[in-house]
């Protein structure tokens, strides 16, 4: 299936196998909205089935990534709507993070400027984030009024930053900087050219397997709550999978040949 | 319901809407008793219901946090005790930690010089910990024979370290620098009036929407075995039930009138 | 029960109840085989019953840690299993891992040059990691067309270094530095001899309450997938079972007569 990127409320390109998104209205910092999370959530869903991706850049745009829910097309709306309404929104957004670790292909955030709100949760719930020395993230629900625990960010958050980092930015709502986020390793890497650098480590990582980047991808998520016993278990069947690939025996011939393997993905 | 200030075994005032807890006797470094480890989880239980008290400081006393479980009071009539009454005990002091993690209030620990034993257990037990560069913090439960597995540490210290550096403070019982402890994420912050920049901080959060922070700290603990699934379907119905409280709305009028919102945790 | 030292494809020293053991063929690196896999797992699950040994040291050889699975003797002949037995050979390398964790010893890696593939394992697998400045561990995997997920690397490896950190080492096999694995945690120390700095921590920690150390080890893998509640519950269970050892009567009659403890280990 190939993916589409005839898209309405964010933008997309795919160049060499790597999707490249990013949300748009750059001169209001690119806010989501109800259509862009919805957008991009089924966007993601439909990732599972690509053939034409094998890794995602989140760009930012125009010096940003993004300032998040945007107040006058969300959060206002939200202070007037019924508790039926507002689960099936905090649902949705939720759906974007499950759809963004379901997806089954890497993603990469290239974070630049204002990263905050629902913006520093699509950076959490990729996989890798590089940014700018001028990246400021904030997951600052608390400054609107609302808890920390926001489409996963008090179980994704700690496990990426350390459970006493989390909390305080969680309750305090303050904006991490970029060297911060590097020392924390919520950042992999710190560099001007945010895009490029993010662009160099994807085409990196589609040039190796993919069938098992899938296949890691999965099991960082899958054995999130195993015990070490279930999530060895879990491994073995994994591993066993890509073992029957062609890519593990094309890493092997390359290998004997003195070669550099040309991966497929199969 | 009002908070009691009038404690027995340990200090207690409240300014504010802020709590401020301190173990006593400095002249012993402040050691914990059977008296204190009791009547501090009866007050961190009360604690779920008052509604005079937004956040906690639990403060040093005389240059020190505290030297853990006295060793006349304590360590002496243990090795005397049978099973019966000992599992009393490891479940009395494990019921303290319970009951600051679900007393709903963030919690800062202000550690200066010595915080060891039951003392760092207590630190780490805190959502948040500031420090001065005097802190001297040990998980040292081996030195007097015992293990690390003690009021939680082999579960929380990992989640706020890292797995290896747990490890390593559990099984030698060494001291952990304050330079170390801001390095690895144990402290959010070393300076040197710590009861300063504590009731600073605690004023930040107090200010903030209360009723929300105390969902923050529900999901921080109630998420920590969840799948990632789970945790994010946990999150949308936390989070709705935050949107409709006034503080929500209250943010949102605020930012439309280009105003501070002034929240009152409902 | 005494530990066998008169291994086949492994070599194993035991002095003063610390058990060194070393991979072999340093001309090689070091590299695994189906044998030595087969031998290390079954001496690590007798040292559960182990009298002798109370700590593990797991060396390096020749400057060089280990060069992981060999590549004609494992990945080759993988290459041409059917999927019955590619099963029983991960199920067969997460036993390694398996029984490392249950062996109730605290296990020390002394990294240094090469340690990669199965090898990054073993010394993820290993309680503690000191380190040369010459050590380069890469989870080097997808290097060989495989997934990250391998003996257990995508629930253990987030646990030491963070989500982040692991998500890049695991898609890119990328080496991790010396001074990049303590700074995240991976390493508790880096020296530039890393076989006496291992044997001086060895000794430190076979000089405490072993018994408690057992516990300890065995908790920090119980507790893995627990909830708070249940973890503090499981440790009131343990430490109380600690407090009825004569180590910890030890201790406390020590201290009184302002002596050094003598523990027993039981």
């Amino acid at each position: 299936m190939s993916t589409r990127t005839d898209t309405t409320h964010f933008n997309c390109r795919i160049e060499g196998r790597i999707a490249t998104v990013q949300l748009d209205r750059p001169e209001r910092k690119n806010p989501l909205t109800f259509d862009s999370y919805a957008e991009l959530r089924d966007w993601f869903r439909d990732l599972v089935y690509a053939d034409d991706v094998d890794v995602v850049v989140f760009a930012s745009n125009g010096g940003n990534f993004s300032s998040g829910g945007d107040v006058h097309d969300i959060i206002g709306p939200l202070t007037e709507t019924n508790m039926k309404d507002l689960l099936a929104f905090t649902r949705m957004t939720g759906d974007l993070v499950k759809a963004m670790v379901n997806c089954g292909k890497p993603i990469i955030a290239a974070v630049d400027g204002i990263c905050v709100g629902a913006g520093a949760i699509i950076a959490m719930a990729s996989d890798m984030r590089i940014a700018t020395p001028r990246a400021k993230c904030a997951f600052l629900f608390t400054r609107v009024g609302l808890a920390g625990c926001d489409m996963g960010a008090c179980a994704i958050l700690p496990r990426i930053i350390g459970q006493g980092r989390a909390a305080e930015l969680l309750y305090t709502g303050r904006s991490m900087s970029a060297e911060e986020g590097a020392a924390w390793g919520f950042y992999n890497q710190i560099v001007d050219d945010v895009e490029a650098e993010a662009q160099a480590l994807a085409q990196r990582i589609a040039a190796g397997p993919n069938f098992a980047h899938m296949m890691t991808k999965t099991m960082l998520a899958q054995e999130w709550s195993m015990s070490i016993e279930q999530a060895i278990e879990a491994e073995a069947q994994a591993q066993a999978i890509c073992m029957q690939t062609g890519d593990f025996e094309r890493a092997y011939k390359a290998f004997v040949a003195k070669e550099n393997p040309v991966f497929e993905g199969n």
